[in-house]
């Protein structure tokens, strides 16, 4: 299974792709879309390009994208919620379903605490993913989205074969 | 001059068309696009399929949408934001302008004060486009942020004739 997790963001939105195949993962690919643009259409125009593209060549079957964080900063909950708008629509337009963890989930299934720093999990997404070159802390966040929804896939796929032994 | 202005919202974005023409607008259409799905991605895709549709039929040749409210209500403010960043992102889809109004400027552009409600909008939407049907209180808005939009094109219109005329 391929597994595509976005960290979105309306200035850098990371990307990491990985293979899941029974308990092995594998580094496919990561990066970093950065909006480019005069104004706020066209910068969310260029992410939702770059992040077509990255679908376009990955074709994952499934894609996981980070819950945001809300605090008191209004003005900065409304650009992430413009640039997590098209993180949901893309895999949505390519008709994927789309796993949406919690940032303390996220950091909890890789590092094994809730309050790691952006240092430990790109130290963590290494030793997951040996040989891994990141494109940045973003790319990192993303595989570590990637790698938490493949672990959530994986128990959910393990508990319901439980059950359909359980209820055999 | 085409005017298509958008009043985003996650459940319900409004939307209306009308033609500017010197001095003369006049109706052209108005509606609501109503998120339909499951999740969140497929309620966003829902919104983009629609608001893509509108713009194919009525083929606007600029487009305005409400700035958003940012308020203390963080959940809120983020689902505005996701919704809104569909809104931009189909006029550049569509290589168009998109002018953007804070509620007070449009409310002062179209009743004349910035603290009116949503039923003298309407009413002032309805003297303004003489025989207009409206689809609901968020078509009325859409309509009413593409006259403030037609009012602020003129102006700044007619200001760099003046311009070009004092200099010439």
């Amino acid at each position: 299974m391929r597994v595509l997790g976005v960290d979105p963001g309306l200035r850098n939105l990371g990307w990491g792709v990985i293979d899941v195949e029974g308990s092995r993962i594998c580094h496919v690919a990561n990066g970093v879309c950065r909006s480019v643009g005069q104004d706020l259409p066209e910068r969310l125009l260029s992410l939702h390009q770059q992040l077509t593209e990255v679908f376009s060549k990955f074709l994952p079957e499934t894609a996981a994208v980070e819950q945001t964080f809300v605090n008191k900063d209004g003005a900065g909950t409304l650009k992430l919620g413009q640039a997590r708008g098209i993180a949901l629509l893309v895999p949505a337009q390519f008709g994927l379903s789309v796993g949406e963890y919690a940032p303390n989930t996220i950091k909890k299934t890789v590092v094994g605490v809730g309050h790691a720093d952006k240092s430990q999990i790109a130290h963590m997404v290494r030793v997951q993913l040996p040989g891994v070159d990141l494109a940045g802390p973003d790319a990192a966040d993303a595989l570590a989205i990637a790698i938490c929804h493949a672990h959530h896939a994986r128990s959910a796929g393990m508990l319901a074969r439980a059950v359909r032994r359980a209820s055999a």
